[in-house]
C-alpha cells in the first residue's frame, strides 16, 4: 500500500508528462499554466488512496486521477470570472492574465478534457464511472449557483447552507473517492461507504474552513482573519447565529459589516463578540467533530482489513490538519 | 427508413418529453429557454438518419442525438458572451436575458448533460463514441479560438481559415454523422466515410454561408446583404480576394469597412467591385460544388444499398437549399 507522499508523487509525475496540444496557444497555455500552478491535489490523491485501499492499480487510475484534477480546475477558471478574483494561488488568475474570453474558453477546453481523460478507464468500467462523473459535475454546477443565489436572498437556512457546500465542495471530494474505490474493484456496496465517507470529510473540512476563517491563527492560515466578517459573508457561523440570535443581536449580525464608522478590527470584534454570546463556535466545533468521526467510523465498516484503510485515516488527518 | 421530416418530428417529441431538473431555477431555466427556442436541429436530425441509414434504431440513437443538439446549444450560449450578442434566433440570448455569469454556469452544466446524455448510448459502444464525441468538442473550441484569434491578425491565408471554420463547424456536423452511424451499427470503415461526407458538406455550407452574406438575395435570407463587409470580416471571399488582388486593391479591401466618409451600400458596392474583378463568387461556387459533389459522391463508395443513402443526399440537398 502507499502512503498518501508516495501517491502525490505518483500523481504529479503523471501529470508532468502529460502531453496537451500546442496550438492554439491562447487555448493551451493557460491550461497548462492552471494545472502546473500547484495545489493540493486533494482530490486525484483520495482517488489513488481509494483505489490503492482495495488492491487496485493506482497507474490504470492515473488518467481518471488527473480527469477530477482537470475538472476540479475547470471550475475554479470559471468561478474566478463569476468571482472577479484576480488572485489564484499566490498569481493572477487565468481571467486576470488572459481576460475573460480566454478563461471561458480554456475552461470549456478543459472540461472536456476531463472527459477525454476518463475516456482511458477500462471498457467494462467506464459506463458506471461516466455516470457518477457527469453526475458529480452536475452537482458542482448546482451549488455554484446555490450560492450566488444565496448573495441575493435576505434569509438562508443553516440547512439550505449545508446542502449548498455539499454540492459546490463536497461532492466533488466524494465523487472522486467513489470513482477510485470502484476503480479498485470495490463492490458497489463499498464504493457507496466511501463515497459517505468522503463528503463527510468534505463537509467536516468546509465547516472547519468558516470556523477558520473567524477563529484561527493567523500565522497557521496565512491569511489575515475574519474576511468572511468584513466581507458580511453567509457562512455557517452566521447562519448559525441568525438562528439563535436575538432580533436584536440579529441586526448587529446584519448590519456590522456595512458600518462606516467601524475600522476592521471593531467590526469582527463585533460579529465575533455576538458569535461567542451564542456559543457558536463551541457548536460548529461539535458539528465537525461528529462529521470527522462519522467519516473515520465509516472506515471500519468497509469489506476490507482494517490495515488497508491506514492511509484513509491519514488523509482524513492531514486534511483537517489534525495530528494522530 | 424515414424521412428528414419523420426524423426531425421524432426528436422534437424526444426533446419535449425530456425532464431537466428544476432547482436552482437560474442554472435550468436557461438551459429550457435555450433548447426550446428552436434551430434547425441541423445535427440531431443529421446523426439520426445516419443511423437510420445503416439500419440502426433511431429511438436507441435519440439521446446521443439530442446530447449533440445540447452540445451545440452549449457552444452558442458560450460564444454570444465572447462575441457580445444579445440577440439568438430572433430572441433575447441568455447572456442578454440572465447576465454573464448565468450564461457561462449554464452553459457548463449544458456540456456536463450533453455527457449525461451520452451515456445512454449502449455500454457496448460507448468507448468508441465517447471519443469521438470529446474529440470533436475540443476541436470546436479549437475552431473558436483560431476565430478569435484571426480577429487580431493582420494575414490570415484562405489555407488557415478552411482549417478554422472546419473546426469551428464542421467538425460537429461530421462528429454528429459518424457517432450516428455507429448507432446503426456501420463497419469503422462506413463510419469514416460517412464523417467525410458531413465534413466537406459542412465547409460547402460554410463557405456558401459566406459567399451569401455579400451576394444573396435579401428576401431568401431574411436579413441584410454586406454584413460581413462592414465589419470587415475575414471570410472566404475576403481572403481569397486578398491573395489574388493588386496591393492597390488590397488596399481597398482593408480599408472601406473603417472608411467614415462612405455609406454602407457604398462600402459594400466597393468591396464588391474588387471580388468581381477577380471572379471571387465564381471561385468559392466551384469550391462549393467540388465539395458538395465530393460528399454526395462519397454515398456511392458506402456498404449500402443507393436506396438507403436517398434521405442523406436529400438532407445534402436540403441544407445547401438546392431542390433536386
Amino acid at each position: 500500500m502507499k502512503s498518501n507522499d508516495e501517491i502525490l508523487t505518483l500523481f504529479e509525475n503523471y501529470l508532468a508528462q502529460m502531453q496537451l496540444p500546442e496550438e492554439p496557444q491562447l487555448l493551451y497555455q493557460p491550461i497548462i499554466y492552471a494545472m502546473s500552478a500547484g495545489g493540493k491535489r486533494i482530490r486525484p490523491t483520495l482517488l489513488l488512496l481509494c483505489c490503492d485501499a482495495f488492491g487496485g492499480d493506482v497507474r490504470e487510475a492515473m488518467s481518471a486521477a488527473a480527469a477530477v484534477e482537470m475538472f476540479h480546475n475547470f471550475t475554479l477558471l470559471h468561478d474566478d470570472i463569476m468571482d472577479n478574483a484576480m488572485v489564484r494561488r499566490g498569481k493572477p488568475s487565468v481571467y486576470a492574465e488572459w481576460g475573460e474570453n480566454v478563461a471561458i474558453l480554456s475552461g470549456d477546453a478543459m472540461m472536456i478534457y476531463a472527459y477525454k481523460l476518463l475516456r482511458n478507464v477500462p471498457d467494462e468500467k467506464l459506463p458506471r464511472i461516466l455516470s457518477i462523473f457527469s453526475e458529480m459535475a452536475l452537482q458542482v454546477c448546482e451549488g455554484q449557483q446555490y450560492d450566488m443565489d444565496f448573495e441575493q436572498l435576505q434569509k438562508v437556512s443553516v440547512a439550505e447552507y449545508m446542502n449548498m457546500i455539499e454540492l459546490k465542495t463536497s461532492v466533488l471530494l466524494a465523487g472522486a473517492a467513489m470513482i477510485g474505490a470502484l476503480m479498485g474493484d470495490a463492490s458497489e456496496e463499498d464504493a457507496r461507504k466511501i463515497y459517505r465517507y468522503a463528503l463527510e470529510l468534505g463537509l467536516a473540512f468546509q465547516l472547519q474552513d468558516d470556523l477558520l476563517d473567524s477563529y484561527g491563527s493567523e500565522q497557521t492560515l496565512g491569511k489575515r482573519i475574519g474576511g468572511d466578517i468584513l466581507e458580511g459573508k453567509k457562512t455557517c457561523l452566521m447562519l448559525n447565529a441568525m438562528s439563535h440570535a436575538s432580533e436584536q443581536d440579529r441586526e448587529i449580525l446584519r448590519t456590522t459589516h456595512l458600518d462606516a464608522t467601524l475600522t476592521d478590527q471593531e467590526k469582527i470584534a463585533r460579529v465575533k463578540a455576538v458569535y461567542d454570546r451564542y456559543d457558536i463556535p463551541r457548536i460548529i466545533n461539535q458539528q465537525i467533530t461528529t462529521r470527522f468521526d462519522r467519516a473515520l467510523s465509516i472506515l471500519t465498516t468497509l469489506d476490507i482489513t482494517q490495515e488497508r484503510t491506514t492511509h484513509l485515516k491519514t488523509f482524513a488527518e492531514n486534511l483537517m490538519g489534525r495530528e494522530k
